[in-house]
């Protein structure tokens, strides 16, 4: 019989799973693209458009520029595709950063890996989240007095539909996704066609503004600062790498496809930006400023008009960077399982959940990215900055960790392998170091703080399990020595039905049997039962244990002095176990099983506080044995 | 070691007392005025202004009338006065309103004697302190925009000093009550000294504002609610006879000089202000208008001027009124431990908590008065009407059941105690009913209403705890047929410590031990241990069973498809218990002993809420043993 909250827990979340059931719960590309995919394609979005900013001083001279920008971000990309391709055959069972860098980097450079993704995931959420409301309430204005109930509404949303599974998060967010993909896709083609068949000088249908003239001269410090800005275009291409083991087999197809969707459709998106940018004459304008339109809505408008298309376009668009946090619910909670499989966080995210999927991480993640959405009232421009350096560490730490695979590796084609992940390492690293330059004073680095505490809390984390473990070690086979039945301590309030039971199992644990009656637990002027139980006890348990020839259980009458159960027991305990020479004492507590809330108002629990602090105690030979009674089922036994 | 939670309280609450300290705590009448006397106290400030206010529109001549509403007052507290004073011989151990009944008007009119008693203490601490608040604001306006958590506070003020204990809070309180009582008293003395030397003319000081012309003609009926309305000043003369137990031995002395004490000076207030009243020419103001002085603030001012003598008048005015509360706080809870005690309120309101009084009653009283506080935002005017209701039903129900006791007895002189508390029983009575008729419009029909509900709540409970004590109830001698020892399940995880010193404990049980070890339990991907696992049962357990001669425990793997250790382990109960012709089965589970809250966060608890599950499983021949294991202590045994 579920109670409330359980019918509403199988509403919302669906009913549980059986362990059998999990095939069936897998994705494929299909729902791998809307699942993991949402980051990088929502990237699409802010990498130009960033990279655009800085070039601002340029003035109309940017679109000269841009090309030299974008680029190098689309060749870098074709690199981490290769890359990750290679990286999801050797380790077709989540190879994300961390797996690659502890097989082959050794433990602290996998935990620097886990680290970096933790953290990049967490911002991934609370930034995706509040970018995508931001651009709604731009839209919609009436709705500004609303972004934190809307950010977390969305957040909530996203975790739930998590929490039932990342099969019913990719089916769930497949619409927008697809609708997105097509509508860009229809613009950037018919640009592109507008662009060629006009000789590179299309006409915009709704013009953008005018750049105006240079008031900065161009530097390479410029243009490297714009190509670390644009490198947030590539935060989400390591997605299919850590949540491989969400796709069905065969696992290896189903995982370069989704990577493939994703790096294509986002090169493509990029290469057309950048390019249609350029033709169209289109700049970044200042956010801060009145009027400020994003560069992709210029340029949709630019191509298409103001039409349907331009708002299918533009709604997908904000259905994806909203939804962009779904990347990190499917990746974060594997993670998570991987890393505390290995002791460096709690036993509880490697746990399948309900529905199959690690909930303590979902939750966490949630959590956490909450209270950052709610801390800065949903708007988290401020973390922009932190975010590609995560992401850039951990490619630069994946490539390395193949480049030393390829290296101790035996396969045929293993040099060419190598040098690509070279090549990877190489570049990625590179825009490691140009980002963490470029945005240090803008807020890089708190990420360089940050990571490393994270490295210090897993690893004391692993210092616990791991102290506990050799402790817990046993070598030594099971000794079988002293086998003595223990002396039961049963907790006797009247002569009830309940205490009958209790000395029944007592008697069936041990031919020792002591009942102790507490005087004055509810105060000193209480002590009503004492009394009725003595005589009691003579007539109902010694006379029929002699007439058994058995031996009786005694009574003893212990002072409560301070109200307290657990303190005379202890007392007892200590003093039986030196008169039994080391015999151990089991505890017998009866205890009224509460099947009603309003059950826990009418009685006092003593029970539970006793148990636990028997079990606090800590003392070696204590056992404590619950007695459950239950009002509706033994009254007649 | 306690820890920091145990360390605040006892900083807050003072240290746990032992039973045998009980008679130290006790009080005496210095004490007991101030701890239960300041409720009757502070009637002195409203009833006199409210029987004026209802008299405004007789203006002037509302002067005239006022000896005539505030004589029968005066004489109605003498009857009460000298009720009580036989009550508390008749009744040394809480002769409240609810013993007094329930002795000699039966269980129906005790509880609705208890109700009105506990409705009227939870509106005596919201109005109290509202009222106090309301006039230290009006004193000190600034104070305004704070008058919600200046009320909390107040009443956590209450709460903690209540706590501590009654003798704590009758010392800290005795401050201002004393110097209310001696500032007032000489405001009085020096008042009726000039009004005598005079000739009943004196001059005023600081004149009070002019009285106006009727705009009425007087009529019973005005009268009538002018009595009505003063007859407030009365509550709070029970106090005493409900609150016997907080006094030392001599007990009666003790109560009696307490009950003298304050029906003395609230007499003397009484009369004196009525008195001063007329001669100074003093009615009562508009509250709702500007430049609103309450009566007594115009009387102090109009005796001894705006001098010191009147800053400390007023403000230890101030505090009698805002810490009236206190009179419940040391009541309500002893009334409840007696309905409790009798089964009509949870057992936990007859517990005495850390410090001898019943904190359960205290923060009960704490809480709904605080969400009365909280919702009215601390300004409860629309609940005075409710309030003598509730006070004038006990005073009539307490007399009358007086009136019974002495037709009963055979004392010497019952027929003058008979006689004494007919007459009271009368007069209440009446009164009672003119409060209802003159008040229910204004909100008494709420409690006309509350009361019932309150006596129908008090009865479920009693009903429920009934029908759990006749099932439980047993009158046969315990069986000893069915003595053999249980069928024992050990819980298994891994191969380690906690596992051998489980299995230890396991076999001084019974002989018969099966550990069950849980497959997939972590997930579907999850099964590290088991093979292990069989491996060392072969060499660990088996083989030094079989060399001692004993029979080993089996190994048996269940899977947990549904993740949960409850349910494979339920169906093998069952199987067992089939199989074993009725024998006990006892679930033993190895637990790792958690100390600190960290610890919380890196276990997963499995072993809580299997235990949970298996008690609620509700299987008569069950029981479950918990084994703790400390890390610290056992490691190397």
């Amino acid at each position: 019989m579920p109670g409330l909250a359980g019918r509403i827990g199988s509403l919302l979340l669906g009913r549980r799973l059986a362990n059998r059931e999990q095939a069936q719960r897998r994705i494929g590309a299909f729902e791998g693209l809307p699942a993991m995919g949402l980051d990088g394609l929502g990237s699409s979005a802010y990498g130009p458009e960033a990279a655009l900013t800085v070039l601002i001083p340029l003035g109309a001279g940017s679109l000269a520029w841009i090309g030299w920008v974008m680029t190098p971000i689309v060749l870098l990309l074709l690199i981490l595709f290769v890359s990750y391709w290679q990286t999801l055959r050797a380790y077709p069972n989540n190879g994300g950063a961390y797996i690659v860098s502890k097989e082959n980097l050794g433990t602290n450079l996998s935990l620097l890996a886990a680290a970096s993704l933790m953290v990049d995931y967490v911002l991934n959420v609370a930034v995706g989240i509040s970018a995508g409301v931001g651009a709604l309430v731009s839209a919609l204005p009436t709705l500004h007095p609303h972004i934190r109930p809307l950010c977390l509404g969305i957040l909530a949303l996203i975790t739930v539909v998590n929490l039932r599974g990342t099969l019913d998060a990719g089916r769930l967010f497949a619409l927008p996704t697809y609708l997105f993909v097509g509508s860009f896709a229809l613009v950037l083609a018919t640009g592109l066609f507008e662009a060629v068949s006009s000789g590179g000088h299309p006409r915009a249908i709704v013009a953008p503004p005018k750049l105006t003239g240079a008031s900065e001269a161009v530097s390479v410090w410029l243009l490297l600062r714009a190509f670390a800005a644009g490198c947030t275009a590539m935060t989400g291409v390591e997605a299919v790498s850590n949540g491989m083991t969400a796709f069905r087999e065969p696992r290896l197809t189903h995982g370069r496809r989704t990577l493939s969707a994703i790096v294509v459709i986002l090169g493509m998106l990029l290469a057309g930006i950048a390019y249609l940018a350029s033709c169209y004459e289109i700049g970044a304008m200042d956010q801060t400023k009145a009027g400020y339109r994003s560069v992709l809505s210029q340029l949709a408008s630019a191509v298409v008009g103001d039409g349907a298309l331009y708002f299918v376009a533009i709604g997908s668009l904000l259905c994806v960077l909203t939804l962009s946090a779904n990347t990190s619910f499917v990746d974060f909670p594997r993670l998570c399982r991987m890393v505390a499989a290995d002791g460096f966080l709690p036993a509880s995210f490697a746990i399948a959940g309900r529905r199959l999927v690690y909930s303590a991480g979902i939750l966490y993640l949630a959590c956490v990215s909450g209270v950052l959405l709610f801390v800065f009232g949903g708007i988290t421009d401020a973390l922009i900055p932190l975010f590609a350096v995560g992401a850039f560490l951990t490619f630069t730490l994946s490539q390395a960790g193949m480049v030393v695979h390829w290296r101790r590796s035996r396969e045929p084609g293993r040099r060419s392998h190598l040098g690509i992940n070279a090549i990877g390492t190489f570049t990625t690293g590179a825009a490691l170091a140009v980002i963490v330059i470029a945005k240090f004073k803008e807020g890089a680095w708190i990420t360089v703080i940050v990571i490393p505490v994270v490295v210090a809390v897993l690893k004391v984390i692993h210092g616990y399990y791991e102290g506990l473990a050799s402790r817990m070690r046993m070598t030594a086979p099971l000794q079988l020595e002293d086998t003595r039945e223990p002396v039961v301590l049963v907790v006797v309030e009247s002569w009830s039905r309940l205490t009958v039971k209790a000395l029944t199992m007592a008697l069936s644990l041990s031919s020792e049997v002591i009942a102790v009656h507490l005087a004055q637990l509810a105060g000193p002027d209480q002590d009503e039962h004492r009394q009725g139980l003595e005589a009691k006890w003579r007539d109902f348990v010694e006379a029929p244990a002699r007439a058994a020839g058995l031996r009786a259980p005694r009574l003893r009458v212990l002072p409560a002095s301070y109200r307290a159960i657990h303190q005379p027991i202890l007392r007892l305990v200590r003093e039986l176990e030196e008169a039994g020479h080391g015999r151990r004492i089991a505890v017998l507590i009866p205890e009224l099983v509460k099947l009603r809330w309003y059950q826990h108002l009418l009685h006092l629990d003593r029970g539970r506080k006793l148990r636990k602090e028997l079990l606090r105690a800590g003392d070696p030979r204590l056992m404590v044995v619950d007695v459950p009674w239950m009002k509706d089922q033994e009254s007649r036994t």
